[in-house]
């Protein structure tokens, strides 16, 4: 029973919801036999959508949350007053043991605050990091913290690097993974009062590859694995990186369509030209989780679509089966100085 | 004789020099004919490179500088030991009144140093903010500060809002610009410290037109057209807004290469792309000025060519013709917190 990965998906959150959801959970569950998906939400909605399809019965169940947690609600208080909703009661389930993960397109600061209050942090971990895998040239890049902890201090730094170490290794399986820190130049010397107090720290610290300062030009060419940040730096690189994605790939559409010859040219390269961005496209790799906590929370984009849903079940499969919070658990509490 | 701008320019600096800076000088001088360009830098080699050309002669003097600042550098050593360097001799021109502007592709952190060092800040003015033009898919916006002064406090950037504001009125032309200031979330609650205790300062400033919080996937799009933030973050915005458009337009050769039909189609959309392109080129723009000193002071790429050198001079006489410095000095004074 225990081989099972029991995943309770927010059916309600997000832009695509539950139409996407749902079809993420499909292709998710017909691809991973040991996986079961707990759509939370309203059961009628639920239902309907689920009419749709042909499935395996034993690895769906639809768990009645009657309310939604809207993005522009005040997190706290949303979290604290909605307790029948889709966000409360699938953490709730990680909270019981019912399920190992809780994934949602929707709230972040609901998501964020939830996980916190209603799962509950690992012994040790002091703050617990959102960490999105960003495209680079190479492949992927984990940046943590995106957006947890504003003002963060140097410890939880060290502590964010640890844990994203153990989960590009395990989750992305790549062998002993490079850590940079985000700075303003690649000397020692250079960066703010932060990263000057942090950098040594990330030295010193033998569990991990640490490879020194990272500039923001250098991320998006895959310099490091794993790119650790106070969360403001960490949400304006998330976020500028589909800025200025978005105004290109917009530039690049203008630019075709300007005269009838580049109309012509743009109808030959466009399969080939779809297919290349496609690997530069941060929905293609799942989900960001939010580290340190007892269970996995993983929050997709507002705008997450069947593929990006379904890939982030799958990645909360090798999660539990790689054991990340038992091999994050023994990362923090080895160190004795961060244990509380 | 007041007329004319006399513009030090450092003929060493950057990948490129001397050549694309002669000729971008060249360029400049030939559009226009009330601007005086004193070449920077070793004469054997100025000269040799002057012979290439027919300009002026009145429109163009060599002044000697033997020695040379390199980019890796510690800059304070550098701008204090090499007293005959191209930044050093270029900014005491600019102290002694001998020119109104200095412009440098050079080593950032000496021209950062050197500006307050040997020019000084015009009186009230508490830090010098590096203030790039970064391209949007609409014009252009200010980013301030870029790299001067990490870990700046509110009254910081309150005056990087004002200069700002001055800067691309009455150099860009932009009517009533709107200002905002870097955030990870619309709302006023959100932010980090240091922007939740200067966003109220922003909100009660009368000189400034300030729209509120900008976060990072807004930038590119053009949503402000002075984005304030300190300067770790704005470092991490210019950078990343380099690197990503980097790797993206890769992207876009790379697909446009898999088969002999997006070959065909590349051939075909080629010029028109280029274009386009062009538009989201932050070189087309000129330099980035460092604004608050008494004179001016302009950092161009280090990859800067020609054409960003030529723009670079041409934005140093209408800086000069709009006196923004008068205005500078008038609208920080005004505000007698500020005064020193």
């Amino acid at each position: 029973m225990s081989d099972i990965t029991n995943i309770a998906l927010d059916a309600m959150g997000g832009d695509n919801a539950p139409a996407e959801m749902i079809k993420g959970a499909m292709d998710a569950i017909a691809k991973e036999p040991l996986m079961k998906v707990f759509l939370v939400g309203r059961e009628d909605v639920i239902q309907k959508e689920l009419a749709n399809y042909q499935y395996n019965k034993e690895q769906i169940e639809v768990v009645n949350a009657t309310e939604v947690i809207e993005t522009a609600e005040p997190p706290v208080n949303a979290i604290r007053r909605k307790k029948d909703s889709s966000i409360v009661v699938g953490m709730k389930m990680v909270k019981e043991g019912k399920a190992d993960a809780f994934v949602s397109a929707g709230s972040s600061g609901a998501i964020l605050v939830g996980g916190q209050v209603l799962i509950g942090r690992i012994k040790g971990v002091e703050r617990p990091p959102l960490a999105p895998l960003i495209p680079t040239e190479k492949g992927v890049t984990l940046l943590i913290d995106c957006g947890a902890n504003v003002d963060a201090r140097p410890s939880h730094l060290v502590q964010f690097a640890k844990m994203g170490s153990i989960y590009m290794e395990h989750v992305l399986g790549i062998q002993n993974p490079r850590v940079g820190i985000v700075n303003i130049g690649a000397e020692e010397e250079k960066g703010n009062a932060l990263v000057k107090e942090t950098f040594p720290l990330l030295k010193e610290e033998k569990g991990i590859h640490f490879i020194g300062s990272v500039e923001a030009r250098e991320i998006p060419h895959g310099q490091a694995d794993v790119v650790v940040c106070e969360a403001f730096a960490g949400n304006i690189i998330l976020k500028l990186y589909e800025g200025v994605g978005a105004v290109l790939i917009q530039k690049v559409k203008e630019g075709m369509m300007t005269t009838l010859r580049s109309k012509i040219g743009a109808l030959l390269i466009k399969p080939a030209l779809k297919a290349t961005l496609k690997t530069f496209d941060a929905s293609e790799y799942g989900g960001a989780p939010l580290l340190g906590l007892n269970g996995l929370v993983v929050k997709t984009h507002g705008s997450a679509k069947a593929k990006e849903v379904s890939n982030t079940l799958t990645q909360c499969v090798t999660f539990k089966r790689q054991k990340i919070n038992e091999k994050i658990k023994e990362c923090i509490q080895s160190d004795g100085a961060s244990v509380e």
